[in-house]
């Protein structure tokens, strides 16, 4: 049976008859349940979103609710495996403090209260007042010219009448999206995505005050089908309804963040007026419902670059069916709209000087601007600093070695959460090459000393020690486990380092050649992402990630790309800024271009 | 077991076990089956859109097709009735030139092209051309900003791999409605609706030369929920789900007008790509699923006046489903956006002088212009003129008695296609009453006289024996029929005339009031409709229907209100006119008005 679990996206292969809290157990995946599966304490809840569970037992009858069975919650510990099962995990709430400060607004920016929810009075109807509902709600609203969202108009007298006229109207200008009875003014909200290939953030606004609400992330449901964008592609390619397969996977993982979001902040999902959304290019198509498959092979033309308005029905997302869904522009079949929120975010068109804004996920797209003048390019960098093709690579997740510091004696490592070391991630595989360069335990070539050429070369032996044979071939321990494989840095993750790093630095120095920039013109480098926020900057100065520029000079910008999802939801401005951007931008494709080969050979040294 | 019977929307009461052909026979339902039921012409093709018609004989087998069965249709003949049944019977071809001739567009008219349709080569994208389809889309055809229609940029690259980018591309201005392979320019299409309470009537334009291709009426699918708005509104009131079912009604009317244009005209319906609706103000809210209960209340204020834009698939309208759908502004809550049709076709704002503009159709709307300065009413003439409330009264169908003239001596009558006699039709009943005025064998307060006081009047005995006492009471034979009960008007016919009518006229001496018009100041009385194309003008003054204006001065408009759907429908100017209209006319409500009451009681009269 093929078990996968969600938002996690992991898939298990498990036999019938087993118990379905020791198969996610066994497999590694955290379900809370301090009754250790006994059937009493009600923790291991999980929803059931496709298969066959099976009879529900008595124990669950008793600690779910009768809404929670009616929507497919079971206990874990309840379910015996009878068929392939599509489980989802509650999330574990919390944290998002940390997320919420990643969704920084530029200094200046101005919300623009687009969405209004307004409470009022409308007068009834009478032979002297012989108006019709929607007129008088006009007039009492002062909207002359005012058009009901699609559908609205149905309720529209009973929202009235239940009221005697007490009602909140809910407006986008000469629109009506809601009118419902009684005081909801304090309930406007909107919801901002960033569709990554990996991660699924989702950013709840207040459209009144313009502040952040709360933040919810989720891994990307597709990621079942593949880790990045070229096997999404590829499974699209498969069979006929494989497109709008991905495009549900990604709304129900949108859905799933919003349960979270509002049930938490006790918001009802008709109370979502407006939606924003900004992901890669194939991201846009798929989420769209547009077969993406012009994006894996030359000339890379998508089917569309422009921003997109889409209704929230339509699309299937649980917000306000009357919300406007705006998908922001995208550059080229490989700059999408989170490049084009990135730049808005950083302000890039409006920047004085030599600027580079780097966004550093499964692929890295990197933008330079020459005072207002932009180019972009895309680097198949690969998902090596998201861990996956890394030996012991991870997300960054508690356990995962974030930073690592090579003394003359000793290895340090530090995990998150100070957890014990379970694997490695972004910015510690990043720290890690940079200190076994610096050690000398690996060559500006990228070749990894054996024991004995690290012996003869001076190396204190606490460090040479650690030069390994394994399955895996020459590999550095980075710690030692008890009982448990030693976590390794290999010479094959320094070669995946090395191409990538190799193709960003390239595209970097393409760029520039393009604008005609010598590295003493950068003004700054800014960094997107998460990667982009917790990396040493010395360590990715040291192997060379970008030019060598004033460390005070690399900025970490946050989840810009989120930012500019949000600045788009909260300012038509922005909307009208982020299509110009998307406009301006000259997009350099890298697959056949002469500079970006040369540029590649010697980007991949570590010198 | 009740059988309803479409598009006649006759209900019939049958027994169990009986043989649907043979009920409807009985009925007066006519059903084409050449071998007389004996399942071998396979002519009595009906199709069976509700209830259970029992297993698939080996006939139907033989004399269906696949697709047919599959559609729901049988062979009436075959069908043994064990439960309620709603029946589709296919109309009969033919009989559209002279509906299409009633569909006049005004002198100097000038369609839009709106809809434009153009066939074109989008060259392939290339690493030089590196733009994305809907990009090369737009500069094909040269039309910067375009934008796809909600869901067609899910076909836009399929369309471009399957013809080598040789495509017919369809725009509303900047948006795409449609791309498909092949030349298809020829194929743009509009369809303008009448939704009549008693009559649906279909326009099909061609949306290119702006010439009609077809026009297709049926009864309104609501009729078998009653006759009149209000019984309609009353059966929304008796349940939640009754307000749905009258849109499904009109919109599967709609639909099967549809399917009969487009499969005679050989016409997809992906190529229909815009769409009109007039109704009076209830069926303009049923056909947009808005409960209408308000406007069987005071103060009649509706739920909505303006013009509404729907999406044809979210109407469920069997039409390109990128379609717009426009509903034309209503007044008031009894008058519609039909008589804003109406007013659109007569350029009602644009004369000079005074003119009256009516709509006899189940209610009487008059329309009253004074150099521009509009006003109108809705007066309750009720379904007189249709047939409904008169005793032998039936709608203007074959062998409905059109006209009627009696002379000294003698009756003689005229029919629809000069079939024997089976009933009389609204202009046939203004004849009949015109006449027997004129005769002497009423009197003008509207009292028929007895056979008696007929004599002694010197009324000669040939008319005089025609007055007889029947369960109907007092009634003038208009037509004896050999075997069947003879053809009468009744004295209560006689007395619904008179409310009728002098409601109507009350009406507009209301308005005439109200703009100090007198009688002579009239430039001309505009009649539309069906009704006002076949009324006999001599008759309508003779019974004081409207003003005694010269007879050279009262003109029929044909279907005004349909002319005026078609004219939006081709023109976004008359959409804007239109709305101008609805705006600027001002609505006078009769129902307690103290000027209409005084008039009433003496336009009763035939004085």
């Amino acid at each position: 049976m093929n078990i996968s679990f969600l938002p996690d996206a992991k898939k298990i292969q498990a036999d019938a008859g087993g118990n379905l809290l020791s198969i996610a157990e066994k497999a590694g995946i955290l379900i809370d349940a301090s009754c250790a599966g006994a059937g009493k304490c009600g923790k291991c809840k999980v929803k059931i979103t496709e298969g066959n569970p099976g009879e529900i037992t008595q124990a669950e009858r008793e600690l779910l609710s009768e809404n929670e069975l009616a929507a497919g919650y079971r206990l874990a510990c309840c379910v015996t495996v009878q068929s392939d099962l599509e489980v989802v995990i509650p999330t574990l709430h919390g944290g998002s403090t940390r997320k919420k400060k990643m969704t920084r607004l530029p200094d200046g920016f101005q919300p623009e209260e687009r969405i209004l929810s307004v409470f009022g009075k409308v007068p009834k109807a009478s032979m002297k007042y012989q108006m019709n509902d929607l007129g008088r709600i006009a007039e009492a609203f002062q909207k002359s010219g005012l058009r009901p969202a699609p559908g609205l108009i149905r309720q529209l007298h009973q929202a009235l009448e239940a009221s005697r006229g007490k009602v909140t109207a809910t407006f986008y200008k000469d629109t009506l999206l809601n009118l419902e009875e009684d005081d909801h003014t304090s309930q406007c909200f909107g919801i901002a995505f960033d569709i990554g290939t990996t991660t699924v953030v989702g950013m709840l606004w207040d459209m009144h005050t313009g502040q952040i609400t709360d933040v919810e992330a989720r891994t990307n449901y597709q990621s079942i089908y593949g880790a990045d964008v070229i096997s999404r592609i590829q499974f699209c390619n498969e069979g006929a309804s494989h497109t709008e397969v991905m495009q549900q996977k990604v709304v129900q993982c949108m859905n799933d963040i919003l349960e979270d979001l509002l049930s938490r902040n006790d918001i009802e999902p008709g109370h979502v007026y407006d939606a924003t959304i900004v992901g890669n290019t194939t991201m846009s198509h798929l989420v769209s419902g547009v077969h993406p498959k012009s994006m894996a092979r030359t000339p890379f033309a998508p089917v569309f670059c422009s921003a997109q308005n889409m209704q929230a029905d339509r699309l299937g997302l649980r917000i306000s069916p009357y919300a406007n869904v705006f998908l922001l522009p995208n550059i080229a079949g490989h700059v999408g709209s989170d490049i084009v929120g990135m730049m808005l975010a950083v302000r890039m068109d409006s920047l004085d000087g030599c600027h580079i804004a780097i966004d550093i996920g499964t692929n890295g797209e990197v933008v330079l601007t020459k005072n207002g003048h932009m180019v972009t390019c895309s680097t198949a960098a690969g998902p090596a600093f998201e861990g996956a093709t890394i030996h012991h690579g991870m997300r960054a997740a508690p356990g995962a070695i974030e930073s690592v510091e090579i003394t003359e004696h000793a290895v340090s490592i530090q995990t998150i959460e100070d957890l014990p070391p379970i694997g490695i991630c972004g910015s510690g595989l990043i720290d890690a090459v940079a200190q076994v360069l610096d050690a000398g335990i690996v060559e500006n070539s990228g070749r990894m000393l054996t024991r004995d050429e690290a012996d003869k070369a001076g190396i204190s032996p606490e460090l040479s020690r650690r030069l390994v044979e394994t399955p895996q071939g020459l590999s550095f321990v980075l710690a030692y486990r008890e009982g448990k494989d030693d976590i390794l840095l290999t010479q094959q993750d320094v070669r995946e380092v090395q191409l990538a790093k190799g193709a960003i630095l390239a595209g970097i120095q393409t760029l520039m050649k393009n604008l005609e920039i010598a590295e003493e013109d950068l003004d700054s480098i800014m960094l997107a992402g998460a990667f982009g926020n917790y990396i040493r900057k010395e360590s990715a100065l040291r192997i060379g990630l970008f030019p060598r520029i004033s460390i005070d000079r690399i900025f970490s910008v946050g989840n810009a790309a989120g930012s500019g999802s949000s600045m788009a939801l909260l300012s038509d401005a922005e909307r009208k800024h982020a299509c110009e951007i998307a406009e301006k931008t000259e997009h350099i494709e890298l697959s056949m271009n002469m500079d970006f080969q040369e540029f590649y050979i010697t980007a991949m040294s570590f010198e």
